[in-house]
């Protein structure tokens, strides 16, 4: 039988990271492709606790719960935010099955055939494929070292009245950017000029490496939260498999957002939200993230420094000052697609950049994950690495 | 800010069913409007065991994992499918947070502006809502004791080109209706001929009450695994806090189904996935099966003893055979949702027919759960229900 899939089904691909990941997790593949965090520092008896703590009060913990999510984790939510400089109430604050989960049902009640999204370039290439997949246009705005440059972000306002702007603003995936303080403040000024929204993804923002600098969500500048979506996610600081994000924003929105996740899955699991909650309750959430800031600096710098070995007649890169990822751009001929099948014959795995671009790919880029490999294995991978890179042929 | 949602939004309606439940959360009403399990028998002491098993399996169960879902769980729902008569392998078999993520996933990747689907009437509210907010048309077909009618189904079928056929042929919700065999074989045989996709939900069908009675899912019969797309779910037979669903159906379906859900939320937790597997490898779940329909019996029988007492001058209702629901028609004149507020003031709820109706709602309706009270609230709960319903005024 030929299947009539819907006509939006035409964006859709597999995600790139996703097939990659599939492929080396045979064999001896070391990968440094996925967006993984560290298993070796997975607080796995802390969850095992908190777990027990939910099956010990009793079986209405097994029970269907709220939409909105388990009301004792919205609240512990909105503390953390608050610590942000991010003033929310539980009433606005929505829990979700990850933040990918965030942008696909705030793309679901925002965009239709023909809107026009704007972003960074490069980004995200999830949430570029879920724009598209609900008809959106997306258009990439300039950026410098400090974030998007306003001249072409105006411009570009004026010429699309976009829906939204979607931004990585701290520690992006994959270049691992950070806005300057001004910057974000000047593009919030901008977005009440021309009433445009911001979706503000930040799963990264805890893994900072020098604390002497800060950064404020940009949704802490919206003061009377109206204008900025906020979302991140327990999946980089706790772990992943619990699954559990959320958003924050104006409560239209969150109202909104609250029937299509409605209509989507009833809820997540409320196990682990309760889990969840227990955890941030008696757990010293940011003691271990202490941990992991330190855990991935150290990684970092290991990666770091057999790139600088290489010297920077091959590639460039900057120093990301926190997340998983390093971004590495080679000389001008360099195929990275092409240099990946090279890679992984070598036992090394990355994820070429050229998905990540809105529309003009620079093909000679690649991501570097350098929080998932231990230390003794990032060392053998990067050998593996650098050795195919400085083949001749490749380069 | 005004907010510009996307068109689409106007369809959105928060679920009447989850609204009300939020009310009845509250003091001393006893509920028979949401379909919740019953609490006093959910396996709590070995759900928590098979967590234990999770973490006892080392610190990668806590790390991500396949969009497909957790690759042992998808080999035991495999076994499961085939002592249902449906013969799938684990590519064809996606886990989902509940069936609702499937009948929206499913959804998503088939239907867009003015697209038909066919459907029972009354039927399940939120598949309505679904169906409405990718811009179909639902079309109701006429049905008899025995499910759809196939002159009725035969005729919309040329008439509206339908894009596939929703149906929840075993114990439905909200009409506790069954299928009969026949009826399903002739209704795929159709869907053949016409080349129609069939959606086949089946959230309940291990809840029967008579063993001696044997229904066969739609997908049984199809058995190339060409037209029918099947979804079904822990949340009934082992606890609903898990949020665990599955869907199985053709390949390219099921991959095409992949893809959105890795846009919609990567995946669900896996956490609980790998729970849930332990639990099916160690625990008797077919005797807890059991153990449940024995006693959703016994509660139904309750409630039916005190409708019987009413007589059926008042009331008609069909004693359902499995499920969770009783559907109750009432005189003409009366009307179920002003009856509400009536009974909610003293003490009892229950859901109004109506949103469950395609487009002419009878308005005299209403669904009653007999499997989340206990007998002694059940019997409470239904002393508060008949008073109200006796009122002369209300009648």
């Amino acid at each position: 039988m030929n299947y009539l899939f819907a006509p939006q089904t035409k964006t859709y691909e597999s995600s790139a990271v996703r097939d990659i990941l599939k492929v080396t997790q045979q064999g001896n593949v070391i990968s440094f492709a996925g967006g993984l965090p560290a298993e070796e520092i997975f607080p796995i008896e802390e969850v095992k606790i908190a777990y027990e703590k939910v099956f010990a009060s009793g079986k209405s913990s097994l029970q269907y719960g709220l939409t909105e999510g388990f009301t004792p984790l919205r609240d512990a939510i909105q503390s953390k935010m608050e610590r942000k400089g991010i003033s929310s109430t539980p009433e606005n604050i929505l829990v979700t099955t990850g933040s990918q989960q965030v942008i696909d049902l705030f793309s679901r009640i925002m965009l239709t055939n023909g809107d026009v999204v704007l972003t960074e370039d490069p980004t995200y290439l999830s949430a570029l494929q879920v724009f598209r997949s609900y008809g959106a246009n997306v258009v990439a705005v300039n950026s410098d070292e400090h974030g998007m440059e306003l001249e072409d972000l105006k411009e570009k306002m004026e010429r699309f009245h976009p829906k939204f702007i979607y931004i990585i603003p701290t520690f992006s995936n994959p270049d691992g950017k950070v806005w300057s303080n001004e910057r974000r403040q000047k593009l919030l000024n901008l977005c009440y000029e021309y009433n445009v929204l911001i979706l503000e993804d930040d799963p990264y923002g805890d893994i900072q490496f020098h604390s002497e600098e800060q950064y404020q969500p940009v949704a802490a500048y919206d003061i009377h939260q109206s204008h900025v979506v906020y979302t991140s996610t327990f999946s980089k600081s706790v772990v992943p498999a619990l699954r559990t994000g959320w958003v924050t924003g104006p409560v239209k929105i969150i109202q909104m957002m609250v029937k299509a996740k409605q209509m989507n899955d009833l809820q997540s699991s409320s196990i682990d939200q309760q889990a969840l909650y227990y955890l941030l309750r008696d757990f010293n959430l940011d003691g271990h993230i202490e941990t992991i800031r330190k855990e991935y600096y150290f990684r970092m710098t290991i990666m770091k420094d057999y790139l600088d070995k290489v010297g920077s007649d091959l590639f460039t890169y900057k120093e990301p000052k926190g997340g998983m990822f390093m971004w590495v751009e080679g000389n001008e001929n360099l195929n990275t697609t092409t240099l990946l099948s090279e890679a992984v014959k070598n036992g090394v795995a990355f994820v070429p950049g050229a998905p990540f671009y809105v529309d003009q790919p620079k093909y000679n880029t690649f991501r570097l994950n350098f929080s998932h490999s231990t230390p003794e294995k990032l060392k053998i991978g990067m050998d593996r690495l650098i050795g195919v890179l400085l083949k001749p042929a490749s380069v």
